[in-house]
């Protein structure tokens, strides 16, 4: 097999052939649909005549992001033919698993979203809702269905509480389901109490609650930084850091984690570096004004090692191995870093190269077994 | 003499007697007012009358932040006590003497101000402007006169660029004028075109521009986080980094320091775990996005080694040295760091048990060269 793009090379460190010593488990994969228009069908017969009427109300932020739908260079122009499948609505997922999950040996990867999990921002409620119930079931029916290595974070359209609750208790149950999708964009920080029910049904129904990059600035949600709109797409990105530790300070300053004591939240696809100062900083500061907030009733690290998972993807690496292992040591890497790949993207990464110098303990955390005690994965399922 | 509060103590480390080996420059000292009353004969007079009939303008975002207006608890009460002092309108500054600038030896401290360099916020750019400039004119009058150890970080209202550059120009080119303050609270990032006239009129005269906590989610400024309005103090106190960054970020992709290659800012009292992740995570987006921004020509973290520094106060220090000495080396903290105790506040740090296990050397450019050779400080000032 010709494999354009990365290939498995020889990084130093522990293999070559990832194939033959271990299976890994990627969260963050996104099922791309190969036209937009492909949803249209699971949709309700209103919203296929807005949908045609309008088209899809997703909003774009104005920002660049990278040509080609961010697709790896070496997929790019692929993605974008129209006519070149010939109306195979499976090749996106073909593709998949032939140049990525075979090749790489992966057991299991979460499917995060294409990008219909960010409708919440639209003003619509009931709209944002159905747009994510149809993203759902063409999920299902095109991706997971097909093959059992796939797995499900579900869109879930927050702006109305009670109707998340309602797409949650409809899909929560199912074995391909193990996860909700949230975008970072929002106008309120996840740990605010108006979330709390759907939190409360996640917990029900063992769904972990996935936070991706997804609608900074958009529709009804305010300026991406605390100090209004930058210029510059790598402004925009270098915010994700600062979006998420707002949601991370949030869950555990609301008291989260002590009302849903077996709720858990993965961050994805928002660097790691913040991770050991912001945990210093929090527990640093609660010690000197959790009277302000009494519920907090352990050091916001606790909180954190305990219910918040991070995503690897995109890693910058310091030059230096021994800065890179002492952020993997403060961050707590072996309880709390997730392999991501972020396919297709064109900083998508593989994991040969991602991390290749740990020793095989931390390999088969951060690989395999943080993700499949944190997914529930691999034992029944 | 007896002393109140933190005492020089026999911290493990350099030395616990500091006035006899070495004379520290203090980057963060606030001059407060015993009543801020005392600063309207400062204004025109259609503005005092504006003030008696409806108060001071500045706002208050609701969130909790320390009792006795977040003073040090030994400082606290005497603060507050309206007729304490006599008529001593001097009382404050004395105690800044008496408590600090003797007992610890410092020989230099930067006065960044008494809560009106957030006046930027408020809607009437006429009347932000008058508030700064007046004080301005209180503390150079009430402290900066009085003891030659004191310099002043101009208060700059920034809504209106060509109000601020008059008041850049009226007050620059005194001896006891080094920077200006501004509010990290702002509508727009400090990178952003907008404020360009007010930099080049800051590298005119060689100010540093120092950005300082203030006015987050107040007036015309937007919520705090990149996800909305958070709820607690402790999550608000969390978010300083996330502006700092948002502000230095949009420095380093706008070209500020290709346009201005003097300039230098300082951002204080924002924490410094995020330096060295920032950094990599600038430089990594920097190799493949550049070329959305072309004038960007050097690696970032070049442009903030060069032209950004950083206040040591508040410092989450971690449990362990190796990590904290990791931080700092990650940070070139040798060229970065600025020691600034925050006087008289809550959480002020001296400079004994700030940081106390230095080499010589490093403590030495923190505690004073990094400031001498900033602000240009004892050459001939």
């Amino acid at each position: 097999m010709n494999l354009p793009g990365a290939k498995p090379i020889a990084a130093p460190g522990w293999t070559a052939k990832p194939k033959q010593s271990i299976s890994l488990i990627d969260c963050d994969v996104h099922q791309v649909p190969h036209n937009r228009e492909d949803l249209i069908p699971y949709l309700p017969r209103a919203y296929q005549e807005r949908v045609a009427d309008y088209g899809f109300p997703l909003l774009n932020s104005g920002y660049l992001n990278v040509a080609g739908r961010a697709a790896r260079t070496d997929l790019a122009e692929k993605f974008n033919q129209e006519d070149h499948h010939g109306g195979n609505q499976n090749w996106a997922y073909q593709r998949l698993r032939d140049y990525h999950l075979d090749v790489w040996n992966i057991e299991f990867a979460l499917l995060t979203g294409e990008t219909l999990y960010t409708a919440s921002v639209i003003p619509d409620p009931d709209f944002s809702s159905a747009l994510c119930s149809a993203a759902n079931d063409w999920s299902r029916e095109n991706w997971t269905s097909l093959d059992k290595r796939l797995k499900l974070a579900l869109a879930t359209s927050c702006s109305d509480p009670d109707l998340a609750v309602r797409e949650v208790n409809r899909l929560g149950e199912h074995t391909d389901v193990v996860a909700i999708v949230l975008p970072t964009g929002a106008q309120i920080p996840y740990g605010n109490r108006f979330y709390h029910p759907i939190w409360q049904a996640c917990q029900e129904h063992g769904l972990v609650v996935c936070i991706h990059p997804g609608a900074e600035g958009t529709g009804m949600v305010g300026a991406p930084t605390g100090v209004g709109f930058p210029t510059y797409y790598m402004e925009n990105r270098a915010a994700r850091a600062s979006m998420a530790m707002a949601h991370c300070t949030s869950l555990i300053c609301e008291g989260v984690f002590e009302r849903f004591p077996e709720l858990k939240f993965a961050v994805l696809e928002v660097d790691q570096y913040w991770v050991p100062g912001f945990l210093w900083k929090m527990d640093a500061d609660w010690k000197s004004l959790r009277e302000q907030t009494p519920w907090v009733k352990k050091l916001p690290s606790e909180y954190f090692r305990q219910h918040i998972r991070v995503g690897s993807q995109p890693f910058a690496e310091p030059e230096r191995r021994v800065d890179l292992m002492g952020l993997l040591e403060e961050m707590h890497a072996e309880e709390t870093l997730l392999y991501c790949s972020d396919w297709p993207h064109f900083d998508w990464d593989d994991p040969v190269t991602t991390l290749p110098t740990l020793s095989p303990e931390l390999h088969q955390r951060i690989f395999v077994d943080n993700a499949r005690e944190l997914f529930g994965l691999g034992n029944d399922s």
